[in-house]
């Protein structure tokens, strides 16, 4: 470590070892697969806490065969589900205020009607910067076998390599219908993950959790967006103040009324920890280890699967 | 963690946390099964990072029905084996000198004849007390397909599970011949390790990885025991000084001539990192984590399989 200047104590040597040593002995990016592995072969993976992409592990489900706008709607039809509002797409994500502090900002929940909220995000999709909020439909309650039930028998009721494996059926199964306009932030869930892509395609950027000291956790307020309607002329809004970055407002046709997202602090106030480095902006917030960060990059096409391991 | 006074920082908080929450999410002793696990099995024990032992695995393998000291003779006769040689049957062991410095201290390793090896590891067990130094068969070179070679026959070539789980053939398969007044120090392998109770009865303390800040590793000057030998009056000895505890004089016969191992500093000097904190002495050399450490203790019976996962 002679060429290192920057660690200043042992146990940033110890970090600095780990990344670089990790590193060493793990190829860089996503192991590519073209069949689904034997309940074996997954259990080596989740050993190894490494990610894999079978690709086109889906080609034969029903959801690939099936599934587009007008089958989505013609099931579905106006049945009330979650959607999440954001002003840009971010759901979950570090927004920094006019005064440059960071916040962690959760979507705006609402439940609309499904046909709408499809003709919506379709809608979005065609504008390259569009002039409302964007929404995404990514509750992780199992919705599929909730809200989205009706769609449940179009997709296998388990992945058998990893509930063999695991010896578990999965504990959520969640259907997200999103556009190009939302992006997640960077996080990490506690849970063993299958990915499958069945329409349209995913860029995914996934940290190893041992480079934890790359993205700069911090303790952040958390706030959420609420959905106010004002006058031209700023009467009757909410809790006032420059909401900087969390506001939008959206013109209602010609209206003289609008619509707006506007970033409220929850209450009771509360703090969560969160990654506020972003290995897609790498020169912002960083911490001296975020240099040894080697993201890996795998694009999701239709009837791809990912295994994202715990904690990536 | 209001309750604890020890902690002094965010560090020792969260090593706190770690020792604490794995021994809440995990069993306290070692898993005990009656059958081998499947591979799958394996890999997840594997996955897990956990031990488990195995009742009467090796039962039907040839060493146990055949292997007692008279096959043992007849079969190696006085072929040249390894064996480690210390005062006290400690190998490899934490030994305080006079001046309560601590060295990490070898055996004197030497090549003797089978059979008299044998001889003598009976011999002292025999003895509560044993006059002499401890011998102890235990290299690690894979000596059961070099040295011990004609006992290799006896043993499976491989442990099926593990080697259909891992992808790998064994890399070393070891023979260990010795008493009950063998002790190996608290140490780790990068091993993945299959241990079977041929003969006799071994008592194992086991440390998840996670305890690392329980055991006081430190950096300590290695030395080696060597064999010299001297007149009564300690005319012709080494480079002097008190040995203490490093030190034993063998009467041999009635002859005015003694046997003696003396601790020597390694030339060129090293230091070497090495546990200094003994779970069966806890109040010698604690951490402030050390009373948080959960040794898991089992004791290998004859055909009994232990799993002794990397870093245990």
């Amino acid at each position: 470590m002679s060429h290192m200047t920057l660690p200043q104590t042992d146990l940033d040597d110890a970090i600095l070892d780990l990344i670089v040593t990790y590193h060493d002995l793990n190829p860089l990016g996503v192991d590519e697969l073209t069949e689904e592995p034997s309940p074996l072969d997954f259990m080596r993976y989740v050993a190894r806490n490494r990610p894999f992409v079978v690709r086109g592990a889906a080609n034969e489900w029903k959801a690939r065969r099936r599934w587009n706008a007008e089958y989505l709607t013609g099931v579905m039809r106006s049945q009330p589900v979650n959607v999440a509002i954001t002003p840009h797409g971010n759901a979950d994500s570090v927004v920094e205020d006019s005064q440059r502090s960071l916040h962690f900002v959760k979507p705006y929940d609402t439940t609309e009607p499904f046909d709408s909220v499809l003709r919506d995000i379709q809608a979005q999709e065609a504008d390259t910067l569009p002039s409302g909020p964007i929404k995404y439909a990514q509750t992780q309650n199992d919705n599929l076998r909730n809200e989205y039930s009706p769609l449940f028998a179009d997709v296998p009721a388990s992945i058998p390599f990893a509930r063999i494996a695991l010896q578990h059926a999965p504990e959520a199964i969640n259907f997200w219908l999103g556009n190009s306009h939302s992006v997640t932030a960077l996080h990490k869930d506690n849970y063993e993950n299958i990915y499958v892509q069945v329409l349209g395609r995913k860029h995914f950027v996934l940290l190893p959790p041992v480079e934890a000291a790359c993205v700069n956790e911090r303790m952040l307020p958390s706030a959420t967006y609420a959905h106010v309607r004002r006058r031209e002329q700023g009467e009757g809004r909410g809790d006032g103040g420059d909401a900087g970055d969390g506001e939008v407002v959206i013109p209602k046709g010609d209206g003289e009324e609008e619509e707006q997202l506007e970033m409220r602090p929850d209450d009771p106030a509360q703090e969560v920890p969160f990654a506020t480095w972003d290995p897609d902006e790498p020169e912002k917030r960083p911490t001296q280890f975020s240099r040894l960060s080697r993201p890996a990059r795998v694009t999701l096409e239709e009837g791809d699967m990912l295994y994202l391991p715990a904690l990536w």
